[in-house]
């Protein structure tokens, strides 16, 4: 039903007349619909009450007129489901108690059905979604990379270095390995329910990935999104987000993937000469120039566009949106993505 | 008197039976007898007491074998010098409880003379280290560099994303500059004193420069850390170490700098294409690996050295040494550069 809507054609390679634009975290923070539930209710009730994971998913459509929604959940459902405690400390990140670092706790650890059927909040959650968007806009289902869900469940909390899970990883690769299988084999499953219960498109959220350097993402990281991508790809479009791996462009270009998200660090032009044009390219506003005047805003998304080309490019930040923005700036990096015209 | 050093020979770009290896942090909370004196003293005590930043900076040449020392100091002495309080509290990093975000602000920094006077200390200690030293290995002087001084003033304390400072920079960047070039200022003559008083090289610690875009790195990191090579490379050797700043290899590769530090993101191979082999490449072991078995960090050092090659090449990790590597793997570390034999 979406194949005529933007974001599919810009996913699918279509030409189309002007770029479709959302933003990562739209649903969040800077937006005081969201606040005023956050203010109500806990993290986990707003992420398993479907009605409540709907009306924020729906919130920046309604509000900041986005091309695509992206369902509200956290990519620390999958280590939950898994059977691991996760803790969230409002504006403190979340805390898993119980790391996993030994064979005993890899096997311990809850997979495939009986992790999923922990997850049937979100399949409600996207049915009443799509409901509730009456196909307005697409909508994005997402899921943590193998990598990045290992790095949480060996570190047990956010760090900036994640030098426990790396070492992990580096000194005990045989058991990182099976816990990165048994990750993306509930990843996999998880998924593939979101797009039986009507997910559009899926980003896959490589956060820590460029912690790693490029030998290590061929090892650690690469083969698991790969995996999950290969068992995506024929239902769904896939975009694949490996925040800060640079180096890794090229090879993700040879992936069965329809997008790959960059960051701000990586100049357009770069990306397109290194994916050779094979894919469309999801980016790269960074969240801190939202804080710009409005004018500016509008300059800069134009030569953003100018620069990706308007064909196989899906207008997004580089990043998360932060919690200071103002909500009149989103619009306005919305609005100039909507206004855009070639010249 | 250090010119027969492999380290300045290295940074000459003369040829070297093998390449001279030293570690980040090499002074520092993995060595015992440095952990020692840290029950003993606090932070200030350590890095303003001439002799015990000497005993500190020559612990790892005595106990590690290290083919350079690095003055044992902090780059947030340059804030203090500029008369902005900075608190240490040990194991959470720095707070400056009154930041820099105004005009007045800048105005009311202590600038030139008025604050390289403070730093007196600095000098008495490097003239300290070089009497110790006795000429067995040459001494690296060191500064951050102004954007990552700019990162901790505006923030006011250690930050994942320096958001604010960054969003300082792009809404306020008048005052950045300003801000900027006095930072510089006081750094090109904190750097000078350092020299006069017996460093034989300086390097220029960027620690936050990748969290910035190529575009914005160009605009308030590249000019500031040229003006600093620029003012020292006629009188001692320069390598400029931006982590994460991967995009910006090739233009480093045109400034008066001796060197580039280079992290494990970025493959030897790829740093020596951008840079056209015109610079010394400093860097990149991860240093997660020092946790691996000593055989195989021996493997890791060769393969290093074999795709860095031997000549215009100084060993190093690609950022500072963890607190928790055993010496041993230090040691096998830079034992493994000393026995480096190309085949």
């Amino acid at each position: 039903m979406q194949n005529d809507s933007l974001f599919i054609k810009a996913l699918k390679g279509e030409n189309v007349e002007r770029p479709p634009v959302w933003m990562m975290r739209q649903a969040g923070r800077y937006l005081p619909e969201y606040i005023a539930l956050r203010n109500k209710y806990d993290f986990f009730t707003r992420v398993q009450t479907p009605e409540l994971a709907c009306e924020i998913t729906i919130q920046p459509v309604d509000h900041i007129g986005v091309d695509a929604a992206i369902l509200f959940s956290d990519i620390l459902v999958i280590p939950l489901a898994m059977g691991v405690e996760v803790q969230f400390i409002e504006h403190k990140g979340p805390i898993l108690p119980k790391t996993i670092t030994t064979q005993k706790d890899v096997d311990g650890l809850i997979i495939e059905e009986n992790a999923i059927a922990t997850l049937e909040y979100v399949s409600k959650a996207i049915k009443l979604i799509k409901t509730e968007l009456n196909n307005r806009v697409p909508l994005i289902g997402f899921a943590g990379a193998p990598f990045t869900i290992l790095c949480y469940l060996v570190e047990g909390k956010g760090s900036k270095n994640f030098d426990t899970a790396k070492q992990f990883c580096f000194t005990q690769p045989k058991l990182a390995h099976q816990l990165l299988n048994k990750i993306t084999d509930v990843t996999i499953a998880y998924l593939q329910a979101q797009v039986k219960s009507g997910a559009d498109a899926v980003q896959i959220f490589d956060s820590w990935s460029g912690l790693l350097g490029p030998k290590e993402f061929n090892e650690f990281s690469l083969p698991y999104l790969n995996r999950v991508a290969d068992s995506l790809s024929q239902i769904v479009p896939v975009i694949l987000f490996p925040k800060g791996s640079w180096y890794a462009l090229e090879e993700l270009s040879k992936s069965t993937a329809s997008a790959i998200g960059i960051d701000w660090c990586i100049a357009p032009k770069v990306a397109r000469a290194t994916t050779q044009n094979k894919k469309t390219l999801q980016g790269n506003f960074d969240p801190c120039r939202l804080l710009l005047p409005v004018p500016q805003i509008q300059k800069e998304v134009k030569e953003m566009i100018d620069a990706f080309g308007k064909n196989k490019y899906i207008a997004n930040l580089g990043h998360g949106i932060l919690p200071n923005i103002p909500v009149e700036n989103a619009k306005a990096f919305v609005d100039a993505v909507k206004n855009y015209k070639s010249t």
